[in-house]
């Protein structure tokens, strides 16, 4: 079996074997495939596609690629979420010590940002001391004692992901949906997880600009995880306009840590409990939405959840101070309003057109070598359907220097449309998507 | 501009323009492009393919990737020839010297041989001392002294393609029409030529086992030169048999020799004066086919051809004594029949199968970078349509160890077709491709 036999047959439209594909990815993570084969296979592979049997088998090479979590021994059934990425989507900070403090583990891998899309990662860091780079034994040891971690991709985890990862993002072969959903469930499976949900982000700020795009991938994520014995529900959800109120790094934590305290923006809200009651259903915890929904709701009122979460964040290290007074947290040196050009009704916010500014301003990453600045973001006041006034903030801008600031008000020129007519919002979870 | 951004594109089926080319071939040979970047879009291209404009502008970034000729002092027409590769080919041998002494110039650059089809260098390499590298001040010198000069590619001319070329190879996309277009035609175009033959080969022994592809790849090449203004013929040949009696280097050599004395078997003889006719016609020297077949009979007939073959060798280093005698050029250690299993009548002899086997045996490379042995061969005894009896010899194998003679035999046993029923010839020259 040499390389260039297999990119000669998926260039023609061949079917690739289980043990054929096995091989290649191995060989590829050991290096003996080099970079610029794999880059032909996989121009090859967005082109020709992948069946659903590669697909199981290219999915089943990355997770095996590297180590594979064993959480037999914990009791507690297992279950994540993943979310395919957005502006202002911090939904994962709040859920997880909700859906835990319900009884349900969840071990959550995250990563960092990327572009116009935040992190999880790089808004838990905001909090003095907190690591997310854990040994797979502290790992382990935080989600036994505290039915929750928040860790970043494990190095030792899929490494095939990371190679093949950095290889599509110079080889122009990052939108192609078989690799994207092997990509993320390889990771995901690799956690030894239970029951998984996923938020697959559609609209002008997500990946998936269309939402058939995004119901195919969904199908073909839940699919991979039917096929491998583990319980997948995916939500398309809607990331035309940024989630909640805040951008940034440490104005989306502040923003969590109100979620979990019973406050927060009604979207925002909308979807942590819509997600953590299929988290709760999957894991067995509630029979039913209005259950889940009840069970998740008393765990924030009674003050378990957040109590949860400082207790993780203590448990990795980071400032609790941190998070029960979360005025301790970064804040932007400088704050600048962003006026309405003329009164009227914002028919919508481009959530793209906010992440970019938000990534001028710091606290995003143009490459992955970039570092970013906690401090900085953006404050979205005016969203779908709010009426607004000519000199009125449609935002605040939290800034540390004026060439940031410039570059991020000429990105916010076309971000928001204002009619004269009044215009409704559009629904933020559009659909569900089962094996 | 970005590679990923022109990946991007012709990746979903658009068009690059012409500056986007020169810079993306430019930044490719500078290194500023990467090799896997290049295999994705050599494999997008493979795919997609390349519009004409697209391939003139390829062409034309190609042949300026490093320097050009300038043979404008020279005050004779230049005509070079060119073949797509096969077995037993060694008609540029014989041809370029019979061409020269009719008074057309040939600046011929040769290759090296690779898989089963041999190479021009390779064979003249067989001549004590002789060097195909030469600098661009010799080759010019040689060739205007004896209107003929035997070379390599030089290293300064299209470096692109010899990157592009071994990138190709290690990622399946060598067979593309467009790209290998460009890469024969940015070579020869940087010879500075005002007319070029090709022969294109077609068949089980050649690059293109189906003529309707070797057609098209015909025209590709005709229309690139028509687009710069170079005269180009080009000629599908069968390879679906070796050419001629001889495979390896050494014979090969000597059976060339025989053909600038007058002799040689009938079919490379055909092959031979069939392109020089073309060669002679498109460089003026010959009004048409009769007069100048009459021109290459008389030169050969007179010794002229050979004697300027002699001078050129000695041009280039080589021991002239090996040219005139060439009992002097490398033998065989040992020789062995290889018999025909049946008597009958042969309906094939399998030039692959017979380039492979002289590879096994030492004549050829299977990785570039493999050495070859300029001794052993095969000796074709037996072509498309004749009488052989059981236990004769089909081919003598020209060999040094057992292990290569073994696996050669092995290679043979499915070379010739052997039928009770007397079988026809097929033509050798199929048909002509001109702008």
């Amino acid at each position: 079996m040499t390389a260039v036999e297999l990119i000669e047959r998926k260039r023609d439209g061949g079917v690739l074997k289980a043990d054929e594909i096995g091989w290649l990815i191995a060989a590829y993570t050991q290096g003996e495939v080099t970079d610029y084969q794999m880059a032909a296979m996989l121009m090859a592979i967005f082109i020709r596609g992948l069946s659903g049997d590669e697909l199981d088998a290219w999915t089943e090479a990355m997770l095996h690629s590297g180590d594979v979590l064993d959480l037999s021994r914990l009791s507690s059934v297992k279950v994540d979420k993943h979310s395919t990425g957005g502006v202002g989507d911090k939904v994962s900070i709040p859920l997880a010590p909700m859906v835990a403090a319900c009884g349900v583990a969840v071990p959550m891998m995250s990563g960092r940002g990327l572009g116009h899309t935040g992190g999880t990662l790089d808004k838990l860091e905001t909090i003095p001391g907190f690591t997310s780079g854990l040994d797979p034994t502290t790992f382990v040891s935080v989600l036994e004692k505290h039915g929750l971690v928040l860790a970043g991709q494990s190095e030792t985890l899929v490494p095939a992901d990371r190679k093949l990862y950095a290889l599509r993002d110079a080889t122009g072969t990052v939108p192609s949906i078989p690799l994207i959903a092997s990509s993320i469930m390889s990771k995901k499976l690799a956690e030894d997880l239970d029951g998984l949900v996923l938020d697959v982000k559609v609209g002008r700020g997500a990946f998936m600009k269309q939402r058939e795009d995004a119901r195919r991938l969904a199908e073909t994520m839940v699919e991979i995880g039917h096929a491998r014995g583990v319980e997948v529900v995916a939500v398309l959800t809607s990331m035309d306009q940024p989630l909640g109120r805040e951008v940034g790094n440490a104005n989306e934590l502040r923003e969590s840590i109100d979620v979990l305290a019973g406050g927060g923006p009604d979207d925002l809200v909308e979807l942590v409990y819509h997600l953590g009651s299929l988290m709760l259903m999957l894991g067995g915890a509630a029979r039913d939405a209005r259950e889940a929904r009840n069970l998740l709701q008393k765990a924030v009122q009674s003050g378990r959840a957040l109590e949860r979460f400082v207790r993780v964040v203590e448990a990795q290290g980071g400032d609790p101070d941190a998070v029960t007074d979360p005025s301790r947290l970064p804040r932007p040196e400088r704050t600048v309003e962003f006026p309405a050009p003329r009164s009227g009704y914002v028919t919508s916010c481009d959530a793209e057109a906010v992440g970019i500014a938000a990534m001028r301003l710091g606290a995003g990453r143009r490459r992955k070598e970039d570092s970013i600045d906690p401090t900085v973001g953006i404050t979205v006041l005016a969203k779908e359907g709010d009426r607004v006034e000519e000199g009125e903030p449609l935002a605040i801008l939290g800034y540390r220097d004026e060439s940031g600031l410039d570059q991020a008000r000429s990105v916010l020129q076309r971000a928001w449309s204002i009619s004269s007519l009044p215009a409704s919002r559009q629904p933020l979870i559009i659909e569900e998507v089962r094996a």
